[in-house]
């Protein structure tokens, strides 16, 4: 039997992000793990992680391309930044698949890509056949997808809460805000001096105002959707919790429109997605109907009088927001059931 | 000396309000706690609440108004709504001061109140004579106020954010939208499944969207210091910690501005306010930096391209939002320094 | 294929027990879920319970015990203490299988039971064959058992920390202590004022000392497996987190042993124990290796000039402490393999 | 005015003690901060710690030790373990008082300084002169100090919820347990990997069992008090709070006693304590009781089958356990009320 499941690799367990992965492949029932490495730690990953001892035999190494290629037919990169656009041309070189996790093939201009992420972009020819990985918006591209950039979480909840108004009401918005709010797991994990415990318990604030990596990616796939340039402003906020990211989401018309059709728009939009959900009318999704799952829940209301639509969009930021959905699109390159190892 | 002091009195110390003032006023070189009381607890306080045992002699009794009148010169109402308008007219007629601390007598038009708080006002005359006790934009009216309505948090965070926009820029303002985030005793001390530990913990969620009865107050005096009606979109969120508030607020500009011109607006307009401090461009204020004291503290950014400037604005809920503002209110009616038992 | 599959009903919807017991039971391979109901909320499981959307058609209805022996072979109870009592004797008379996760047949002692939960017990013929569902310690029992009593959370991680121990060191062991630190969900989905968010949130106490209804559980179980009374000191704490129960056990000796004995003798024991974790020497558990999960992982240190044993011991109170070894009973008494929808 | 109060500098103000003390100053009566530096940051207070902004001009300095000569009267010094050594012999042979904040002369016997904290102590001569600073234990030795070696947070809340028993009882004493539970902020503001927020956030564990460098310190000033080695034994665990320590004292007897003589006992000898209070009977203290004061508050039981004494002990690590029992003392040594600047 295990002769037909994909063996499946993970680079890069030291963070967040791989562990989610590995957690969900670990009960995934057409994937064989196969190989995993992370640079910090090594190990048996039971001895590395206590969570999961008992559950698996798996040794974690240090990368070795080599290795990687001999022993899988899809890679999942959960590097830092930067580091995917190395190990990656190889691994496509080989023949292999790639889903990668990090930032390095959502910004389509190199040059975009330069000035938000600090790092020239060296890895032009798969940049360009890179697909972005929003089942909602690209899932024909995803099938034949061989390297799959997995977006940012932000932007999918706030793509997730714009799609169906910019595709659908495109002339009539005049500009778009996104409060953005996200838990801790978010910023990956560094030990860096503003995460510590009691500098963000008890606490609450904007950061990166105007200046956050994630608001060109949302920008460019709105804009692409749209097929014109929307006026986007994007503020993150840090919330006191591990997990989960809420956005509320102010779109401005230039036109009345109502809370029953802006509803309708949105539930009609998403009525056939198995990991969308809208709210009826007067009820606010709460991050804990989704953290720990792949959903993304929406709400939805109208300030008639002022033109305004308030879309309110949760993910858990490191499912749907990252492993989950990674391995959402894992699903769908594959011809897999979408929703295998997620529900 | 004792003889000097103001004798004040607190009613309604059940709820985080109260017990806020008297944790100020027991510190307070100016004051004499003569009476206190609550409607669910009696008996001495420091059996009531351990906290304070060792640190007074009071003893908290069933509210009596003729008691309240021999004792006190002063009285603090922090009472639930609908409950100050009977509780403020024998007092003020009895010739005492009064610092009402709740919504009952904010909104000037009684068929507004009528609306938000679902109740009847039956006390126009006083609804009409009562000052809105916000220093930073009625300091000249509080000096000689008899009853004082104490600003809701949100309104308080809102108002000294948006204030030296809307009247300095009131022409070149579109629209102004307010995401506001606050903790948790912001909703009162009442036994709420949606209040409960693991209901709020690990989650956020948007609340009252389009329906919290502070959004008028707001639009009220910002309205009167503007001089015109200005387009206003209130959002409220639930934060998982006990105090705190933050609003960003986004002012929509029908013309370019630049940041270090509203910089410099900002920084000008609070000069010589003891309690409102205006963080340095490309400085975020954290709620850290304000629970615990009577301080709003400002952040200012403006997304050029967007005309569209981005305020940040933190208050504690229960100091500069509730007992604090009510405090700086009854130093400035008694002519004391405005900072006296605040700093 | 659904035919073989066990059907399985849940009473209790409301509380967090008999949600967790639903979350695991969909994901069971083997069990088709065919009723569940509930006291305070009925209707569609997706629009009660928002995260549940979309993944079960489930409708939750008042409990009739007609339905529910039509429609199972196996009910769960998560109803309060007391309810079970009258629920559980038509369900077994059908021929149906309970599995109670209240504190009902706990307690074999109705002179006991009455005395800790201040109710009369008026089944005693049922209290007599419930078998205790504790695998570690009863699984040849549970095999046969048509009333299964699911242990307490605080006994279980109590008694596995204790176990090896009271059987193997009986007689060197002079008394022992229990501080037990658990999450507010160990409390039930009571709205109470003591468990409301500001008063939880930033704070930690004891509660019920000396007085806490899962102390005779625990003593009875360990008296039974020692073959003697045991001295025990239970103490238990809130810890102001949602799940989790950490518990450090003093096992006071009157004899000298060592680390390496006393940790052999441990790991020896639970060798086989799908669901039990030792830890090395010189590490020790956190909540976070087991919340979300089935297992229990123990910690061991020696005090040895003290001659005393120090265990730590922490278990998920709503998985390992209630909804998960329900499972784990339900799988051992079905033949199914003990870790079946638990890994 | 100003001539008469005492000119007093803090070093260490990088860390959350350092800034404790600041706080504390800055509002007490009789201190003129004259002084103030830290090692890794320097310039106006204000713009370091915003939350200081508009409440003092103070500028923060590297450390010179002949500066510190100059200014101060008193030194508080809230350096890192080890640095005090270096530190004091020059600023008591100017005649400067010093008041440590750190570990680095509590311990008497050099030897088991170099044990516990990895580093030879090269200060026999003030060591043996330096007073230990538990006002309730030593007040008549700490009037006289001019080299003040404050106590750490955890020996605070452990001795203060002993000494009575320890003292009277005795040869009664088989065994004393203290399972002690902290906030965060207990282990200094260093950036440690285990130490980040979604590291503690909603988790708990024990650490350095039987190796913390507490545990000879409570030894050695109990022992001293009894007049007898008391066989003793002490845990740490981390709490995911910000503030607050509470320990659970099991002094296990070799008779019997009644709750009512044990509380009895600790009432008597805390009457006259300013900053000790024992609650009645039946009452436990929490943290929310105690935080940001200068009180520890104790609770007690007696398991009267079990000859066991439960005494549970809350301060706020930061208050009690360090900045305000430093004040206490300063206040002590200075001839001041001994709650000025504290309540």
């Amino acid at each position: 039997m295990k002769t037909n499941m994909i063996r499946a690799g993970i680079v890069g367990l030291s963070g967040y992000t791989g562990l989610a992965v590995l957690e969900i492949l670990l009960k995934h029932p057409q994937v064989r793990l196969t190989y995993i490495s992370a640079h910090t730690t090594q190990g048996p990953v039971g001895e590395i992680w206590p969570q999961l001892a008992g559950r698996t035999d798996l040794t974690c190494e240090i990368f070795d391309v080599k290795k990687a290629i001999d022993q899988c037919e899809v890679i999942f990169l959960a590097v830092p930044h930067t580091s995917s656009i190395d190990i990656t041309p190889p691994l496509l070189q080989a023949g292999k698949t790639v889903i990668d996790l990090s930032g390095d093939y959502r910004l389509k201009n190199a040059a975009s890509y330069e000035k938000w992420y600090g790092h020239k972009h060296t890895d032009a020819k798969n940049l360009k056949s890179a697909v972005y990985g929003l089942p909602e918006l690209y899932r024909e591209k995803i099938k034949g997808a061989k390297l799959l950039s997995n977006p940012g979480c932000y932007p999918t909840a706030a793509i997730l809460g714009i799609l169906p108004t910019a595709t659908s009401m495109t002339e009539e918005i005049a500009s778009i805000i996104i409060d953005a709010k996200s838990g801790v797991s978010g910023a990956g994990k560094k030990t860096s001096p503003n995460l510590m415990f009691c500098e963000v318990n008890d606490n609450f604030k904007a950061y990166k105002v105007l200046t956050h990596q994630h608001s060109p990616e949302i920008e460019s796939y709105l804009n692409q959707a749209a097929g014109k340039d929307l006026t986007l402003t994007f503020t993150a906020h840090l919330l006191p919790i591990n997990k989960g990211i809420l956005e509320t989401i102010y779109i401005q018309l230039n036109k009345k429109t109502t809370a029953e059709k802006v509803h309708s728009l949105y539930s009609k939009f998403y009525k056939n997605e198995p990991f969308v959900r809208v709210r009826k009318l007067g009820a606010q999704p709460e991050l804990k109907d989704v953290v720990d799952t792949n959903f993304c829940d929406l709400g939805i209301a109208v300030n008639e009088a002022g033109n305004l639509i308030i879309v309110t969009s949760v993910i858990d930021n490191l499912i749907k927001g990252a492993a989950g959905q990674a391995v959402q699109n894992f699903n769908i390159m594959n011809g897999f059931k979408e929703t295998e190892g997620l529900l």
